[in-house]
């Protein structure tokens, strides 16, 4: 069986930046009410921008970086949310975009995760031999799924993408995946076409908490590795309270947490490729080093992934 | 590696009936005018029921006919084109629905194909060790996107839910795939949220018969298999002119292919494992028959499979 890992990342906000600022007028809410309670101070939204443009930006600053010939591309999976182009996907879009020959593409629905999902696909067809180069997109462009009246989700939703191209290593490289799906509290979280994203704000907090510690620990204890062992752990940017609830639970500190929620927000399937895009301009990532990428979300759904640089 | 086969299955059609008389009274036809065309003579249209229901009652006929534990289901890939859930998606609801505790679920949006594909994942996760059973749902309520003044696509498009379980096999079976985006032309079928699904008839024609005969002349290559080696062709039901030019260009005879078109009409994701299901209906298909699953239509996007029963 191949072994995998991260060969290129790539990343793209928006222009239009909502400062608390701006929401604090538009609410009359009190200076520090958002911030205290998302921990957020901004969020990008794309007025412009449609999402297969959020998309293809991602990956011209993945080439752009890293020199990678995207042709070789053989898999291109996009995670969504929010997207209204049922056929073609907008995996269709982006291989049509740069051209590429030789190309399995697919866009998932897996609510706020399916960056996960994705990464474990393409991992699966790289593992059996089946192709050697795979492109995972997150991208969302949510703000056209928030009412506007509603100042938790305004608060909270970012627009943004990123881009993570995975390829065959020739040296072992470890790696372990836990996703579970929890359909039946699916309805604290939705996001449909033609209505406005929809959040039960306490119960996403207490399954955003529970669920990916358990999720989490389920993971060491499988792969049999101390959290000493891991670099990093790479979350989804959900809301800052969330965030440390769980590092706290799980008896993580902060500086093994990579978090960017302050100056993007929630990007749902956009969040966790912006991080590690981010961690990789920063070069907190070295060769060897292991970390842990958490996504959670509705669904609801929750998927751990153990990946060795 | 595991080997995997199809345990059960199970369709729906809504209850609606559009026969060829109707439209022909609408659009002041002559009589044999869209069966001459399409070779469709009636299809089925959901006015009530949602597209998740379609979904559930698929599943509930592969439960009842086979009596089939659907608590053991681990994964659920719900392929489809025209659905506007996108958090929870319909695999979610459907994990919701017959309370399936440990599972992953994803829908995904691979134009009129994503059923190979969808297949292909959940083979994966089996091949690798990492789950026994697998659902695979195609399913359309097409009818939601279709401009009612435009008798090319109401000729041949239809409602309608399959539902496939695939489990490991004890046994050694045959199994390759062959699968191929072309998102360079995907403008010739498109079908987005709040607008009227786009079909350019001719040029979906062209690529259905030249792009499939490729695609399965490579599987066959591949695979070092002679088409006389294979029970069944059970091709997507697109319209019978591109059926009978595949079957002609491949020179197979037309007992070797399953074709249901006349009675239901093009249904998208979920023609494949409709087709399936009145297979096993009619005891068609026995242990150790190999036959090719193909898909194709829109992203655009190509995919078969030759499986072993």
């Amino acid at each position: 069986m191949e072994n995998i890992e991260i060969i290129a990342t790539g990343s793209y906000l928006p222009k239009e930046i909502i400062t608390n600022e701006k929401l604090n007028q538009k609410f009359k809410l009190e200076e520090n009410w958002i911030e205290h309670r998302t921990g957020i101070k901004q969020r990008f939204i794309s007025k412009e921008e449609s999402i297969e443009e959020l998309a293809k930006k991602s990956i011209e600053d993945l080439i752009q970086k890293n020199n990678f010939d995207i042709k070789k591309v053989e898999m291109i999976i996009v995670a969504t949310t929010s997207t209204a182009k049922l056929m073609p996907g907008i995996s269709f879009l982006m291989q049509k975009e740069f051209n590429i020959p030789k190309c399995i593409c697919m866009d998932i629905l897996v609510g706020c995760s399916g960056y996960i999902n994705a990464i474990d696909i393409i991992r699966k067809y790289i593992a059996m031999g089946e192709i050697q180069y795979g492109l995972v997109i997150g991208v969302e462009k949510i703000s056209e799924y928030l009412d506007n009246k509603d100042i938790n989700t305004l608060a909270i939703l970012g627009d943004g993408a990123g881009a993570t191209l995975i390829g065959k290593s020739n040296v072992k490289k470890e790696y372990f995946s836990n996703i579970e799906s929890l359909g039946q509290e699916g309805q604290i979280l939705t996001c449909n076409n033609n209505e406005s994203l929809y959040m039960d704000g306490k119960s996403v907090y207490k399954f955003g908490v529970t669920k990916t510690v358990e999720n989490i620990e389920n993971l060491l204890e499988k792969t049999n590795t101390k959290i000493d062992e891991i670099k990093y752990i790479i979350p989804h940017q959900s809301n800052i309270k969330i965030l440390n609830s769980i590092l706290k639970r799980l008896n993580i500190e902060k500086e093994k947490a990579y978090i960017n929620i302050e100056e993007i927000g929630n990007t749902f399937n956009a969040s966790i490729p912006i991080c590690l895009d981010e961690m990789y301009n920063k070069k907190l990532l070295k060769n060897g080093d292991k970390v842990i990428l958490i996504g959670y979300g509705g669904g609801l759904n929750i998927g751990s992934i153990l990946i060795e640089i």
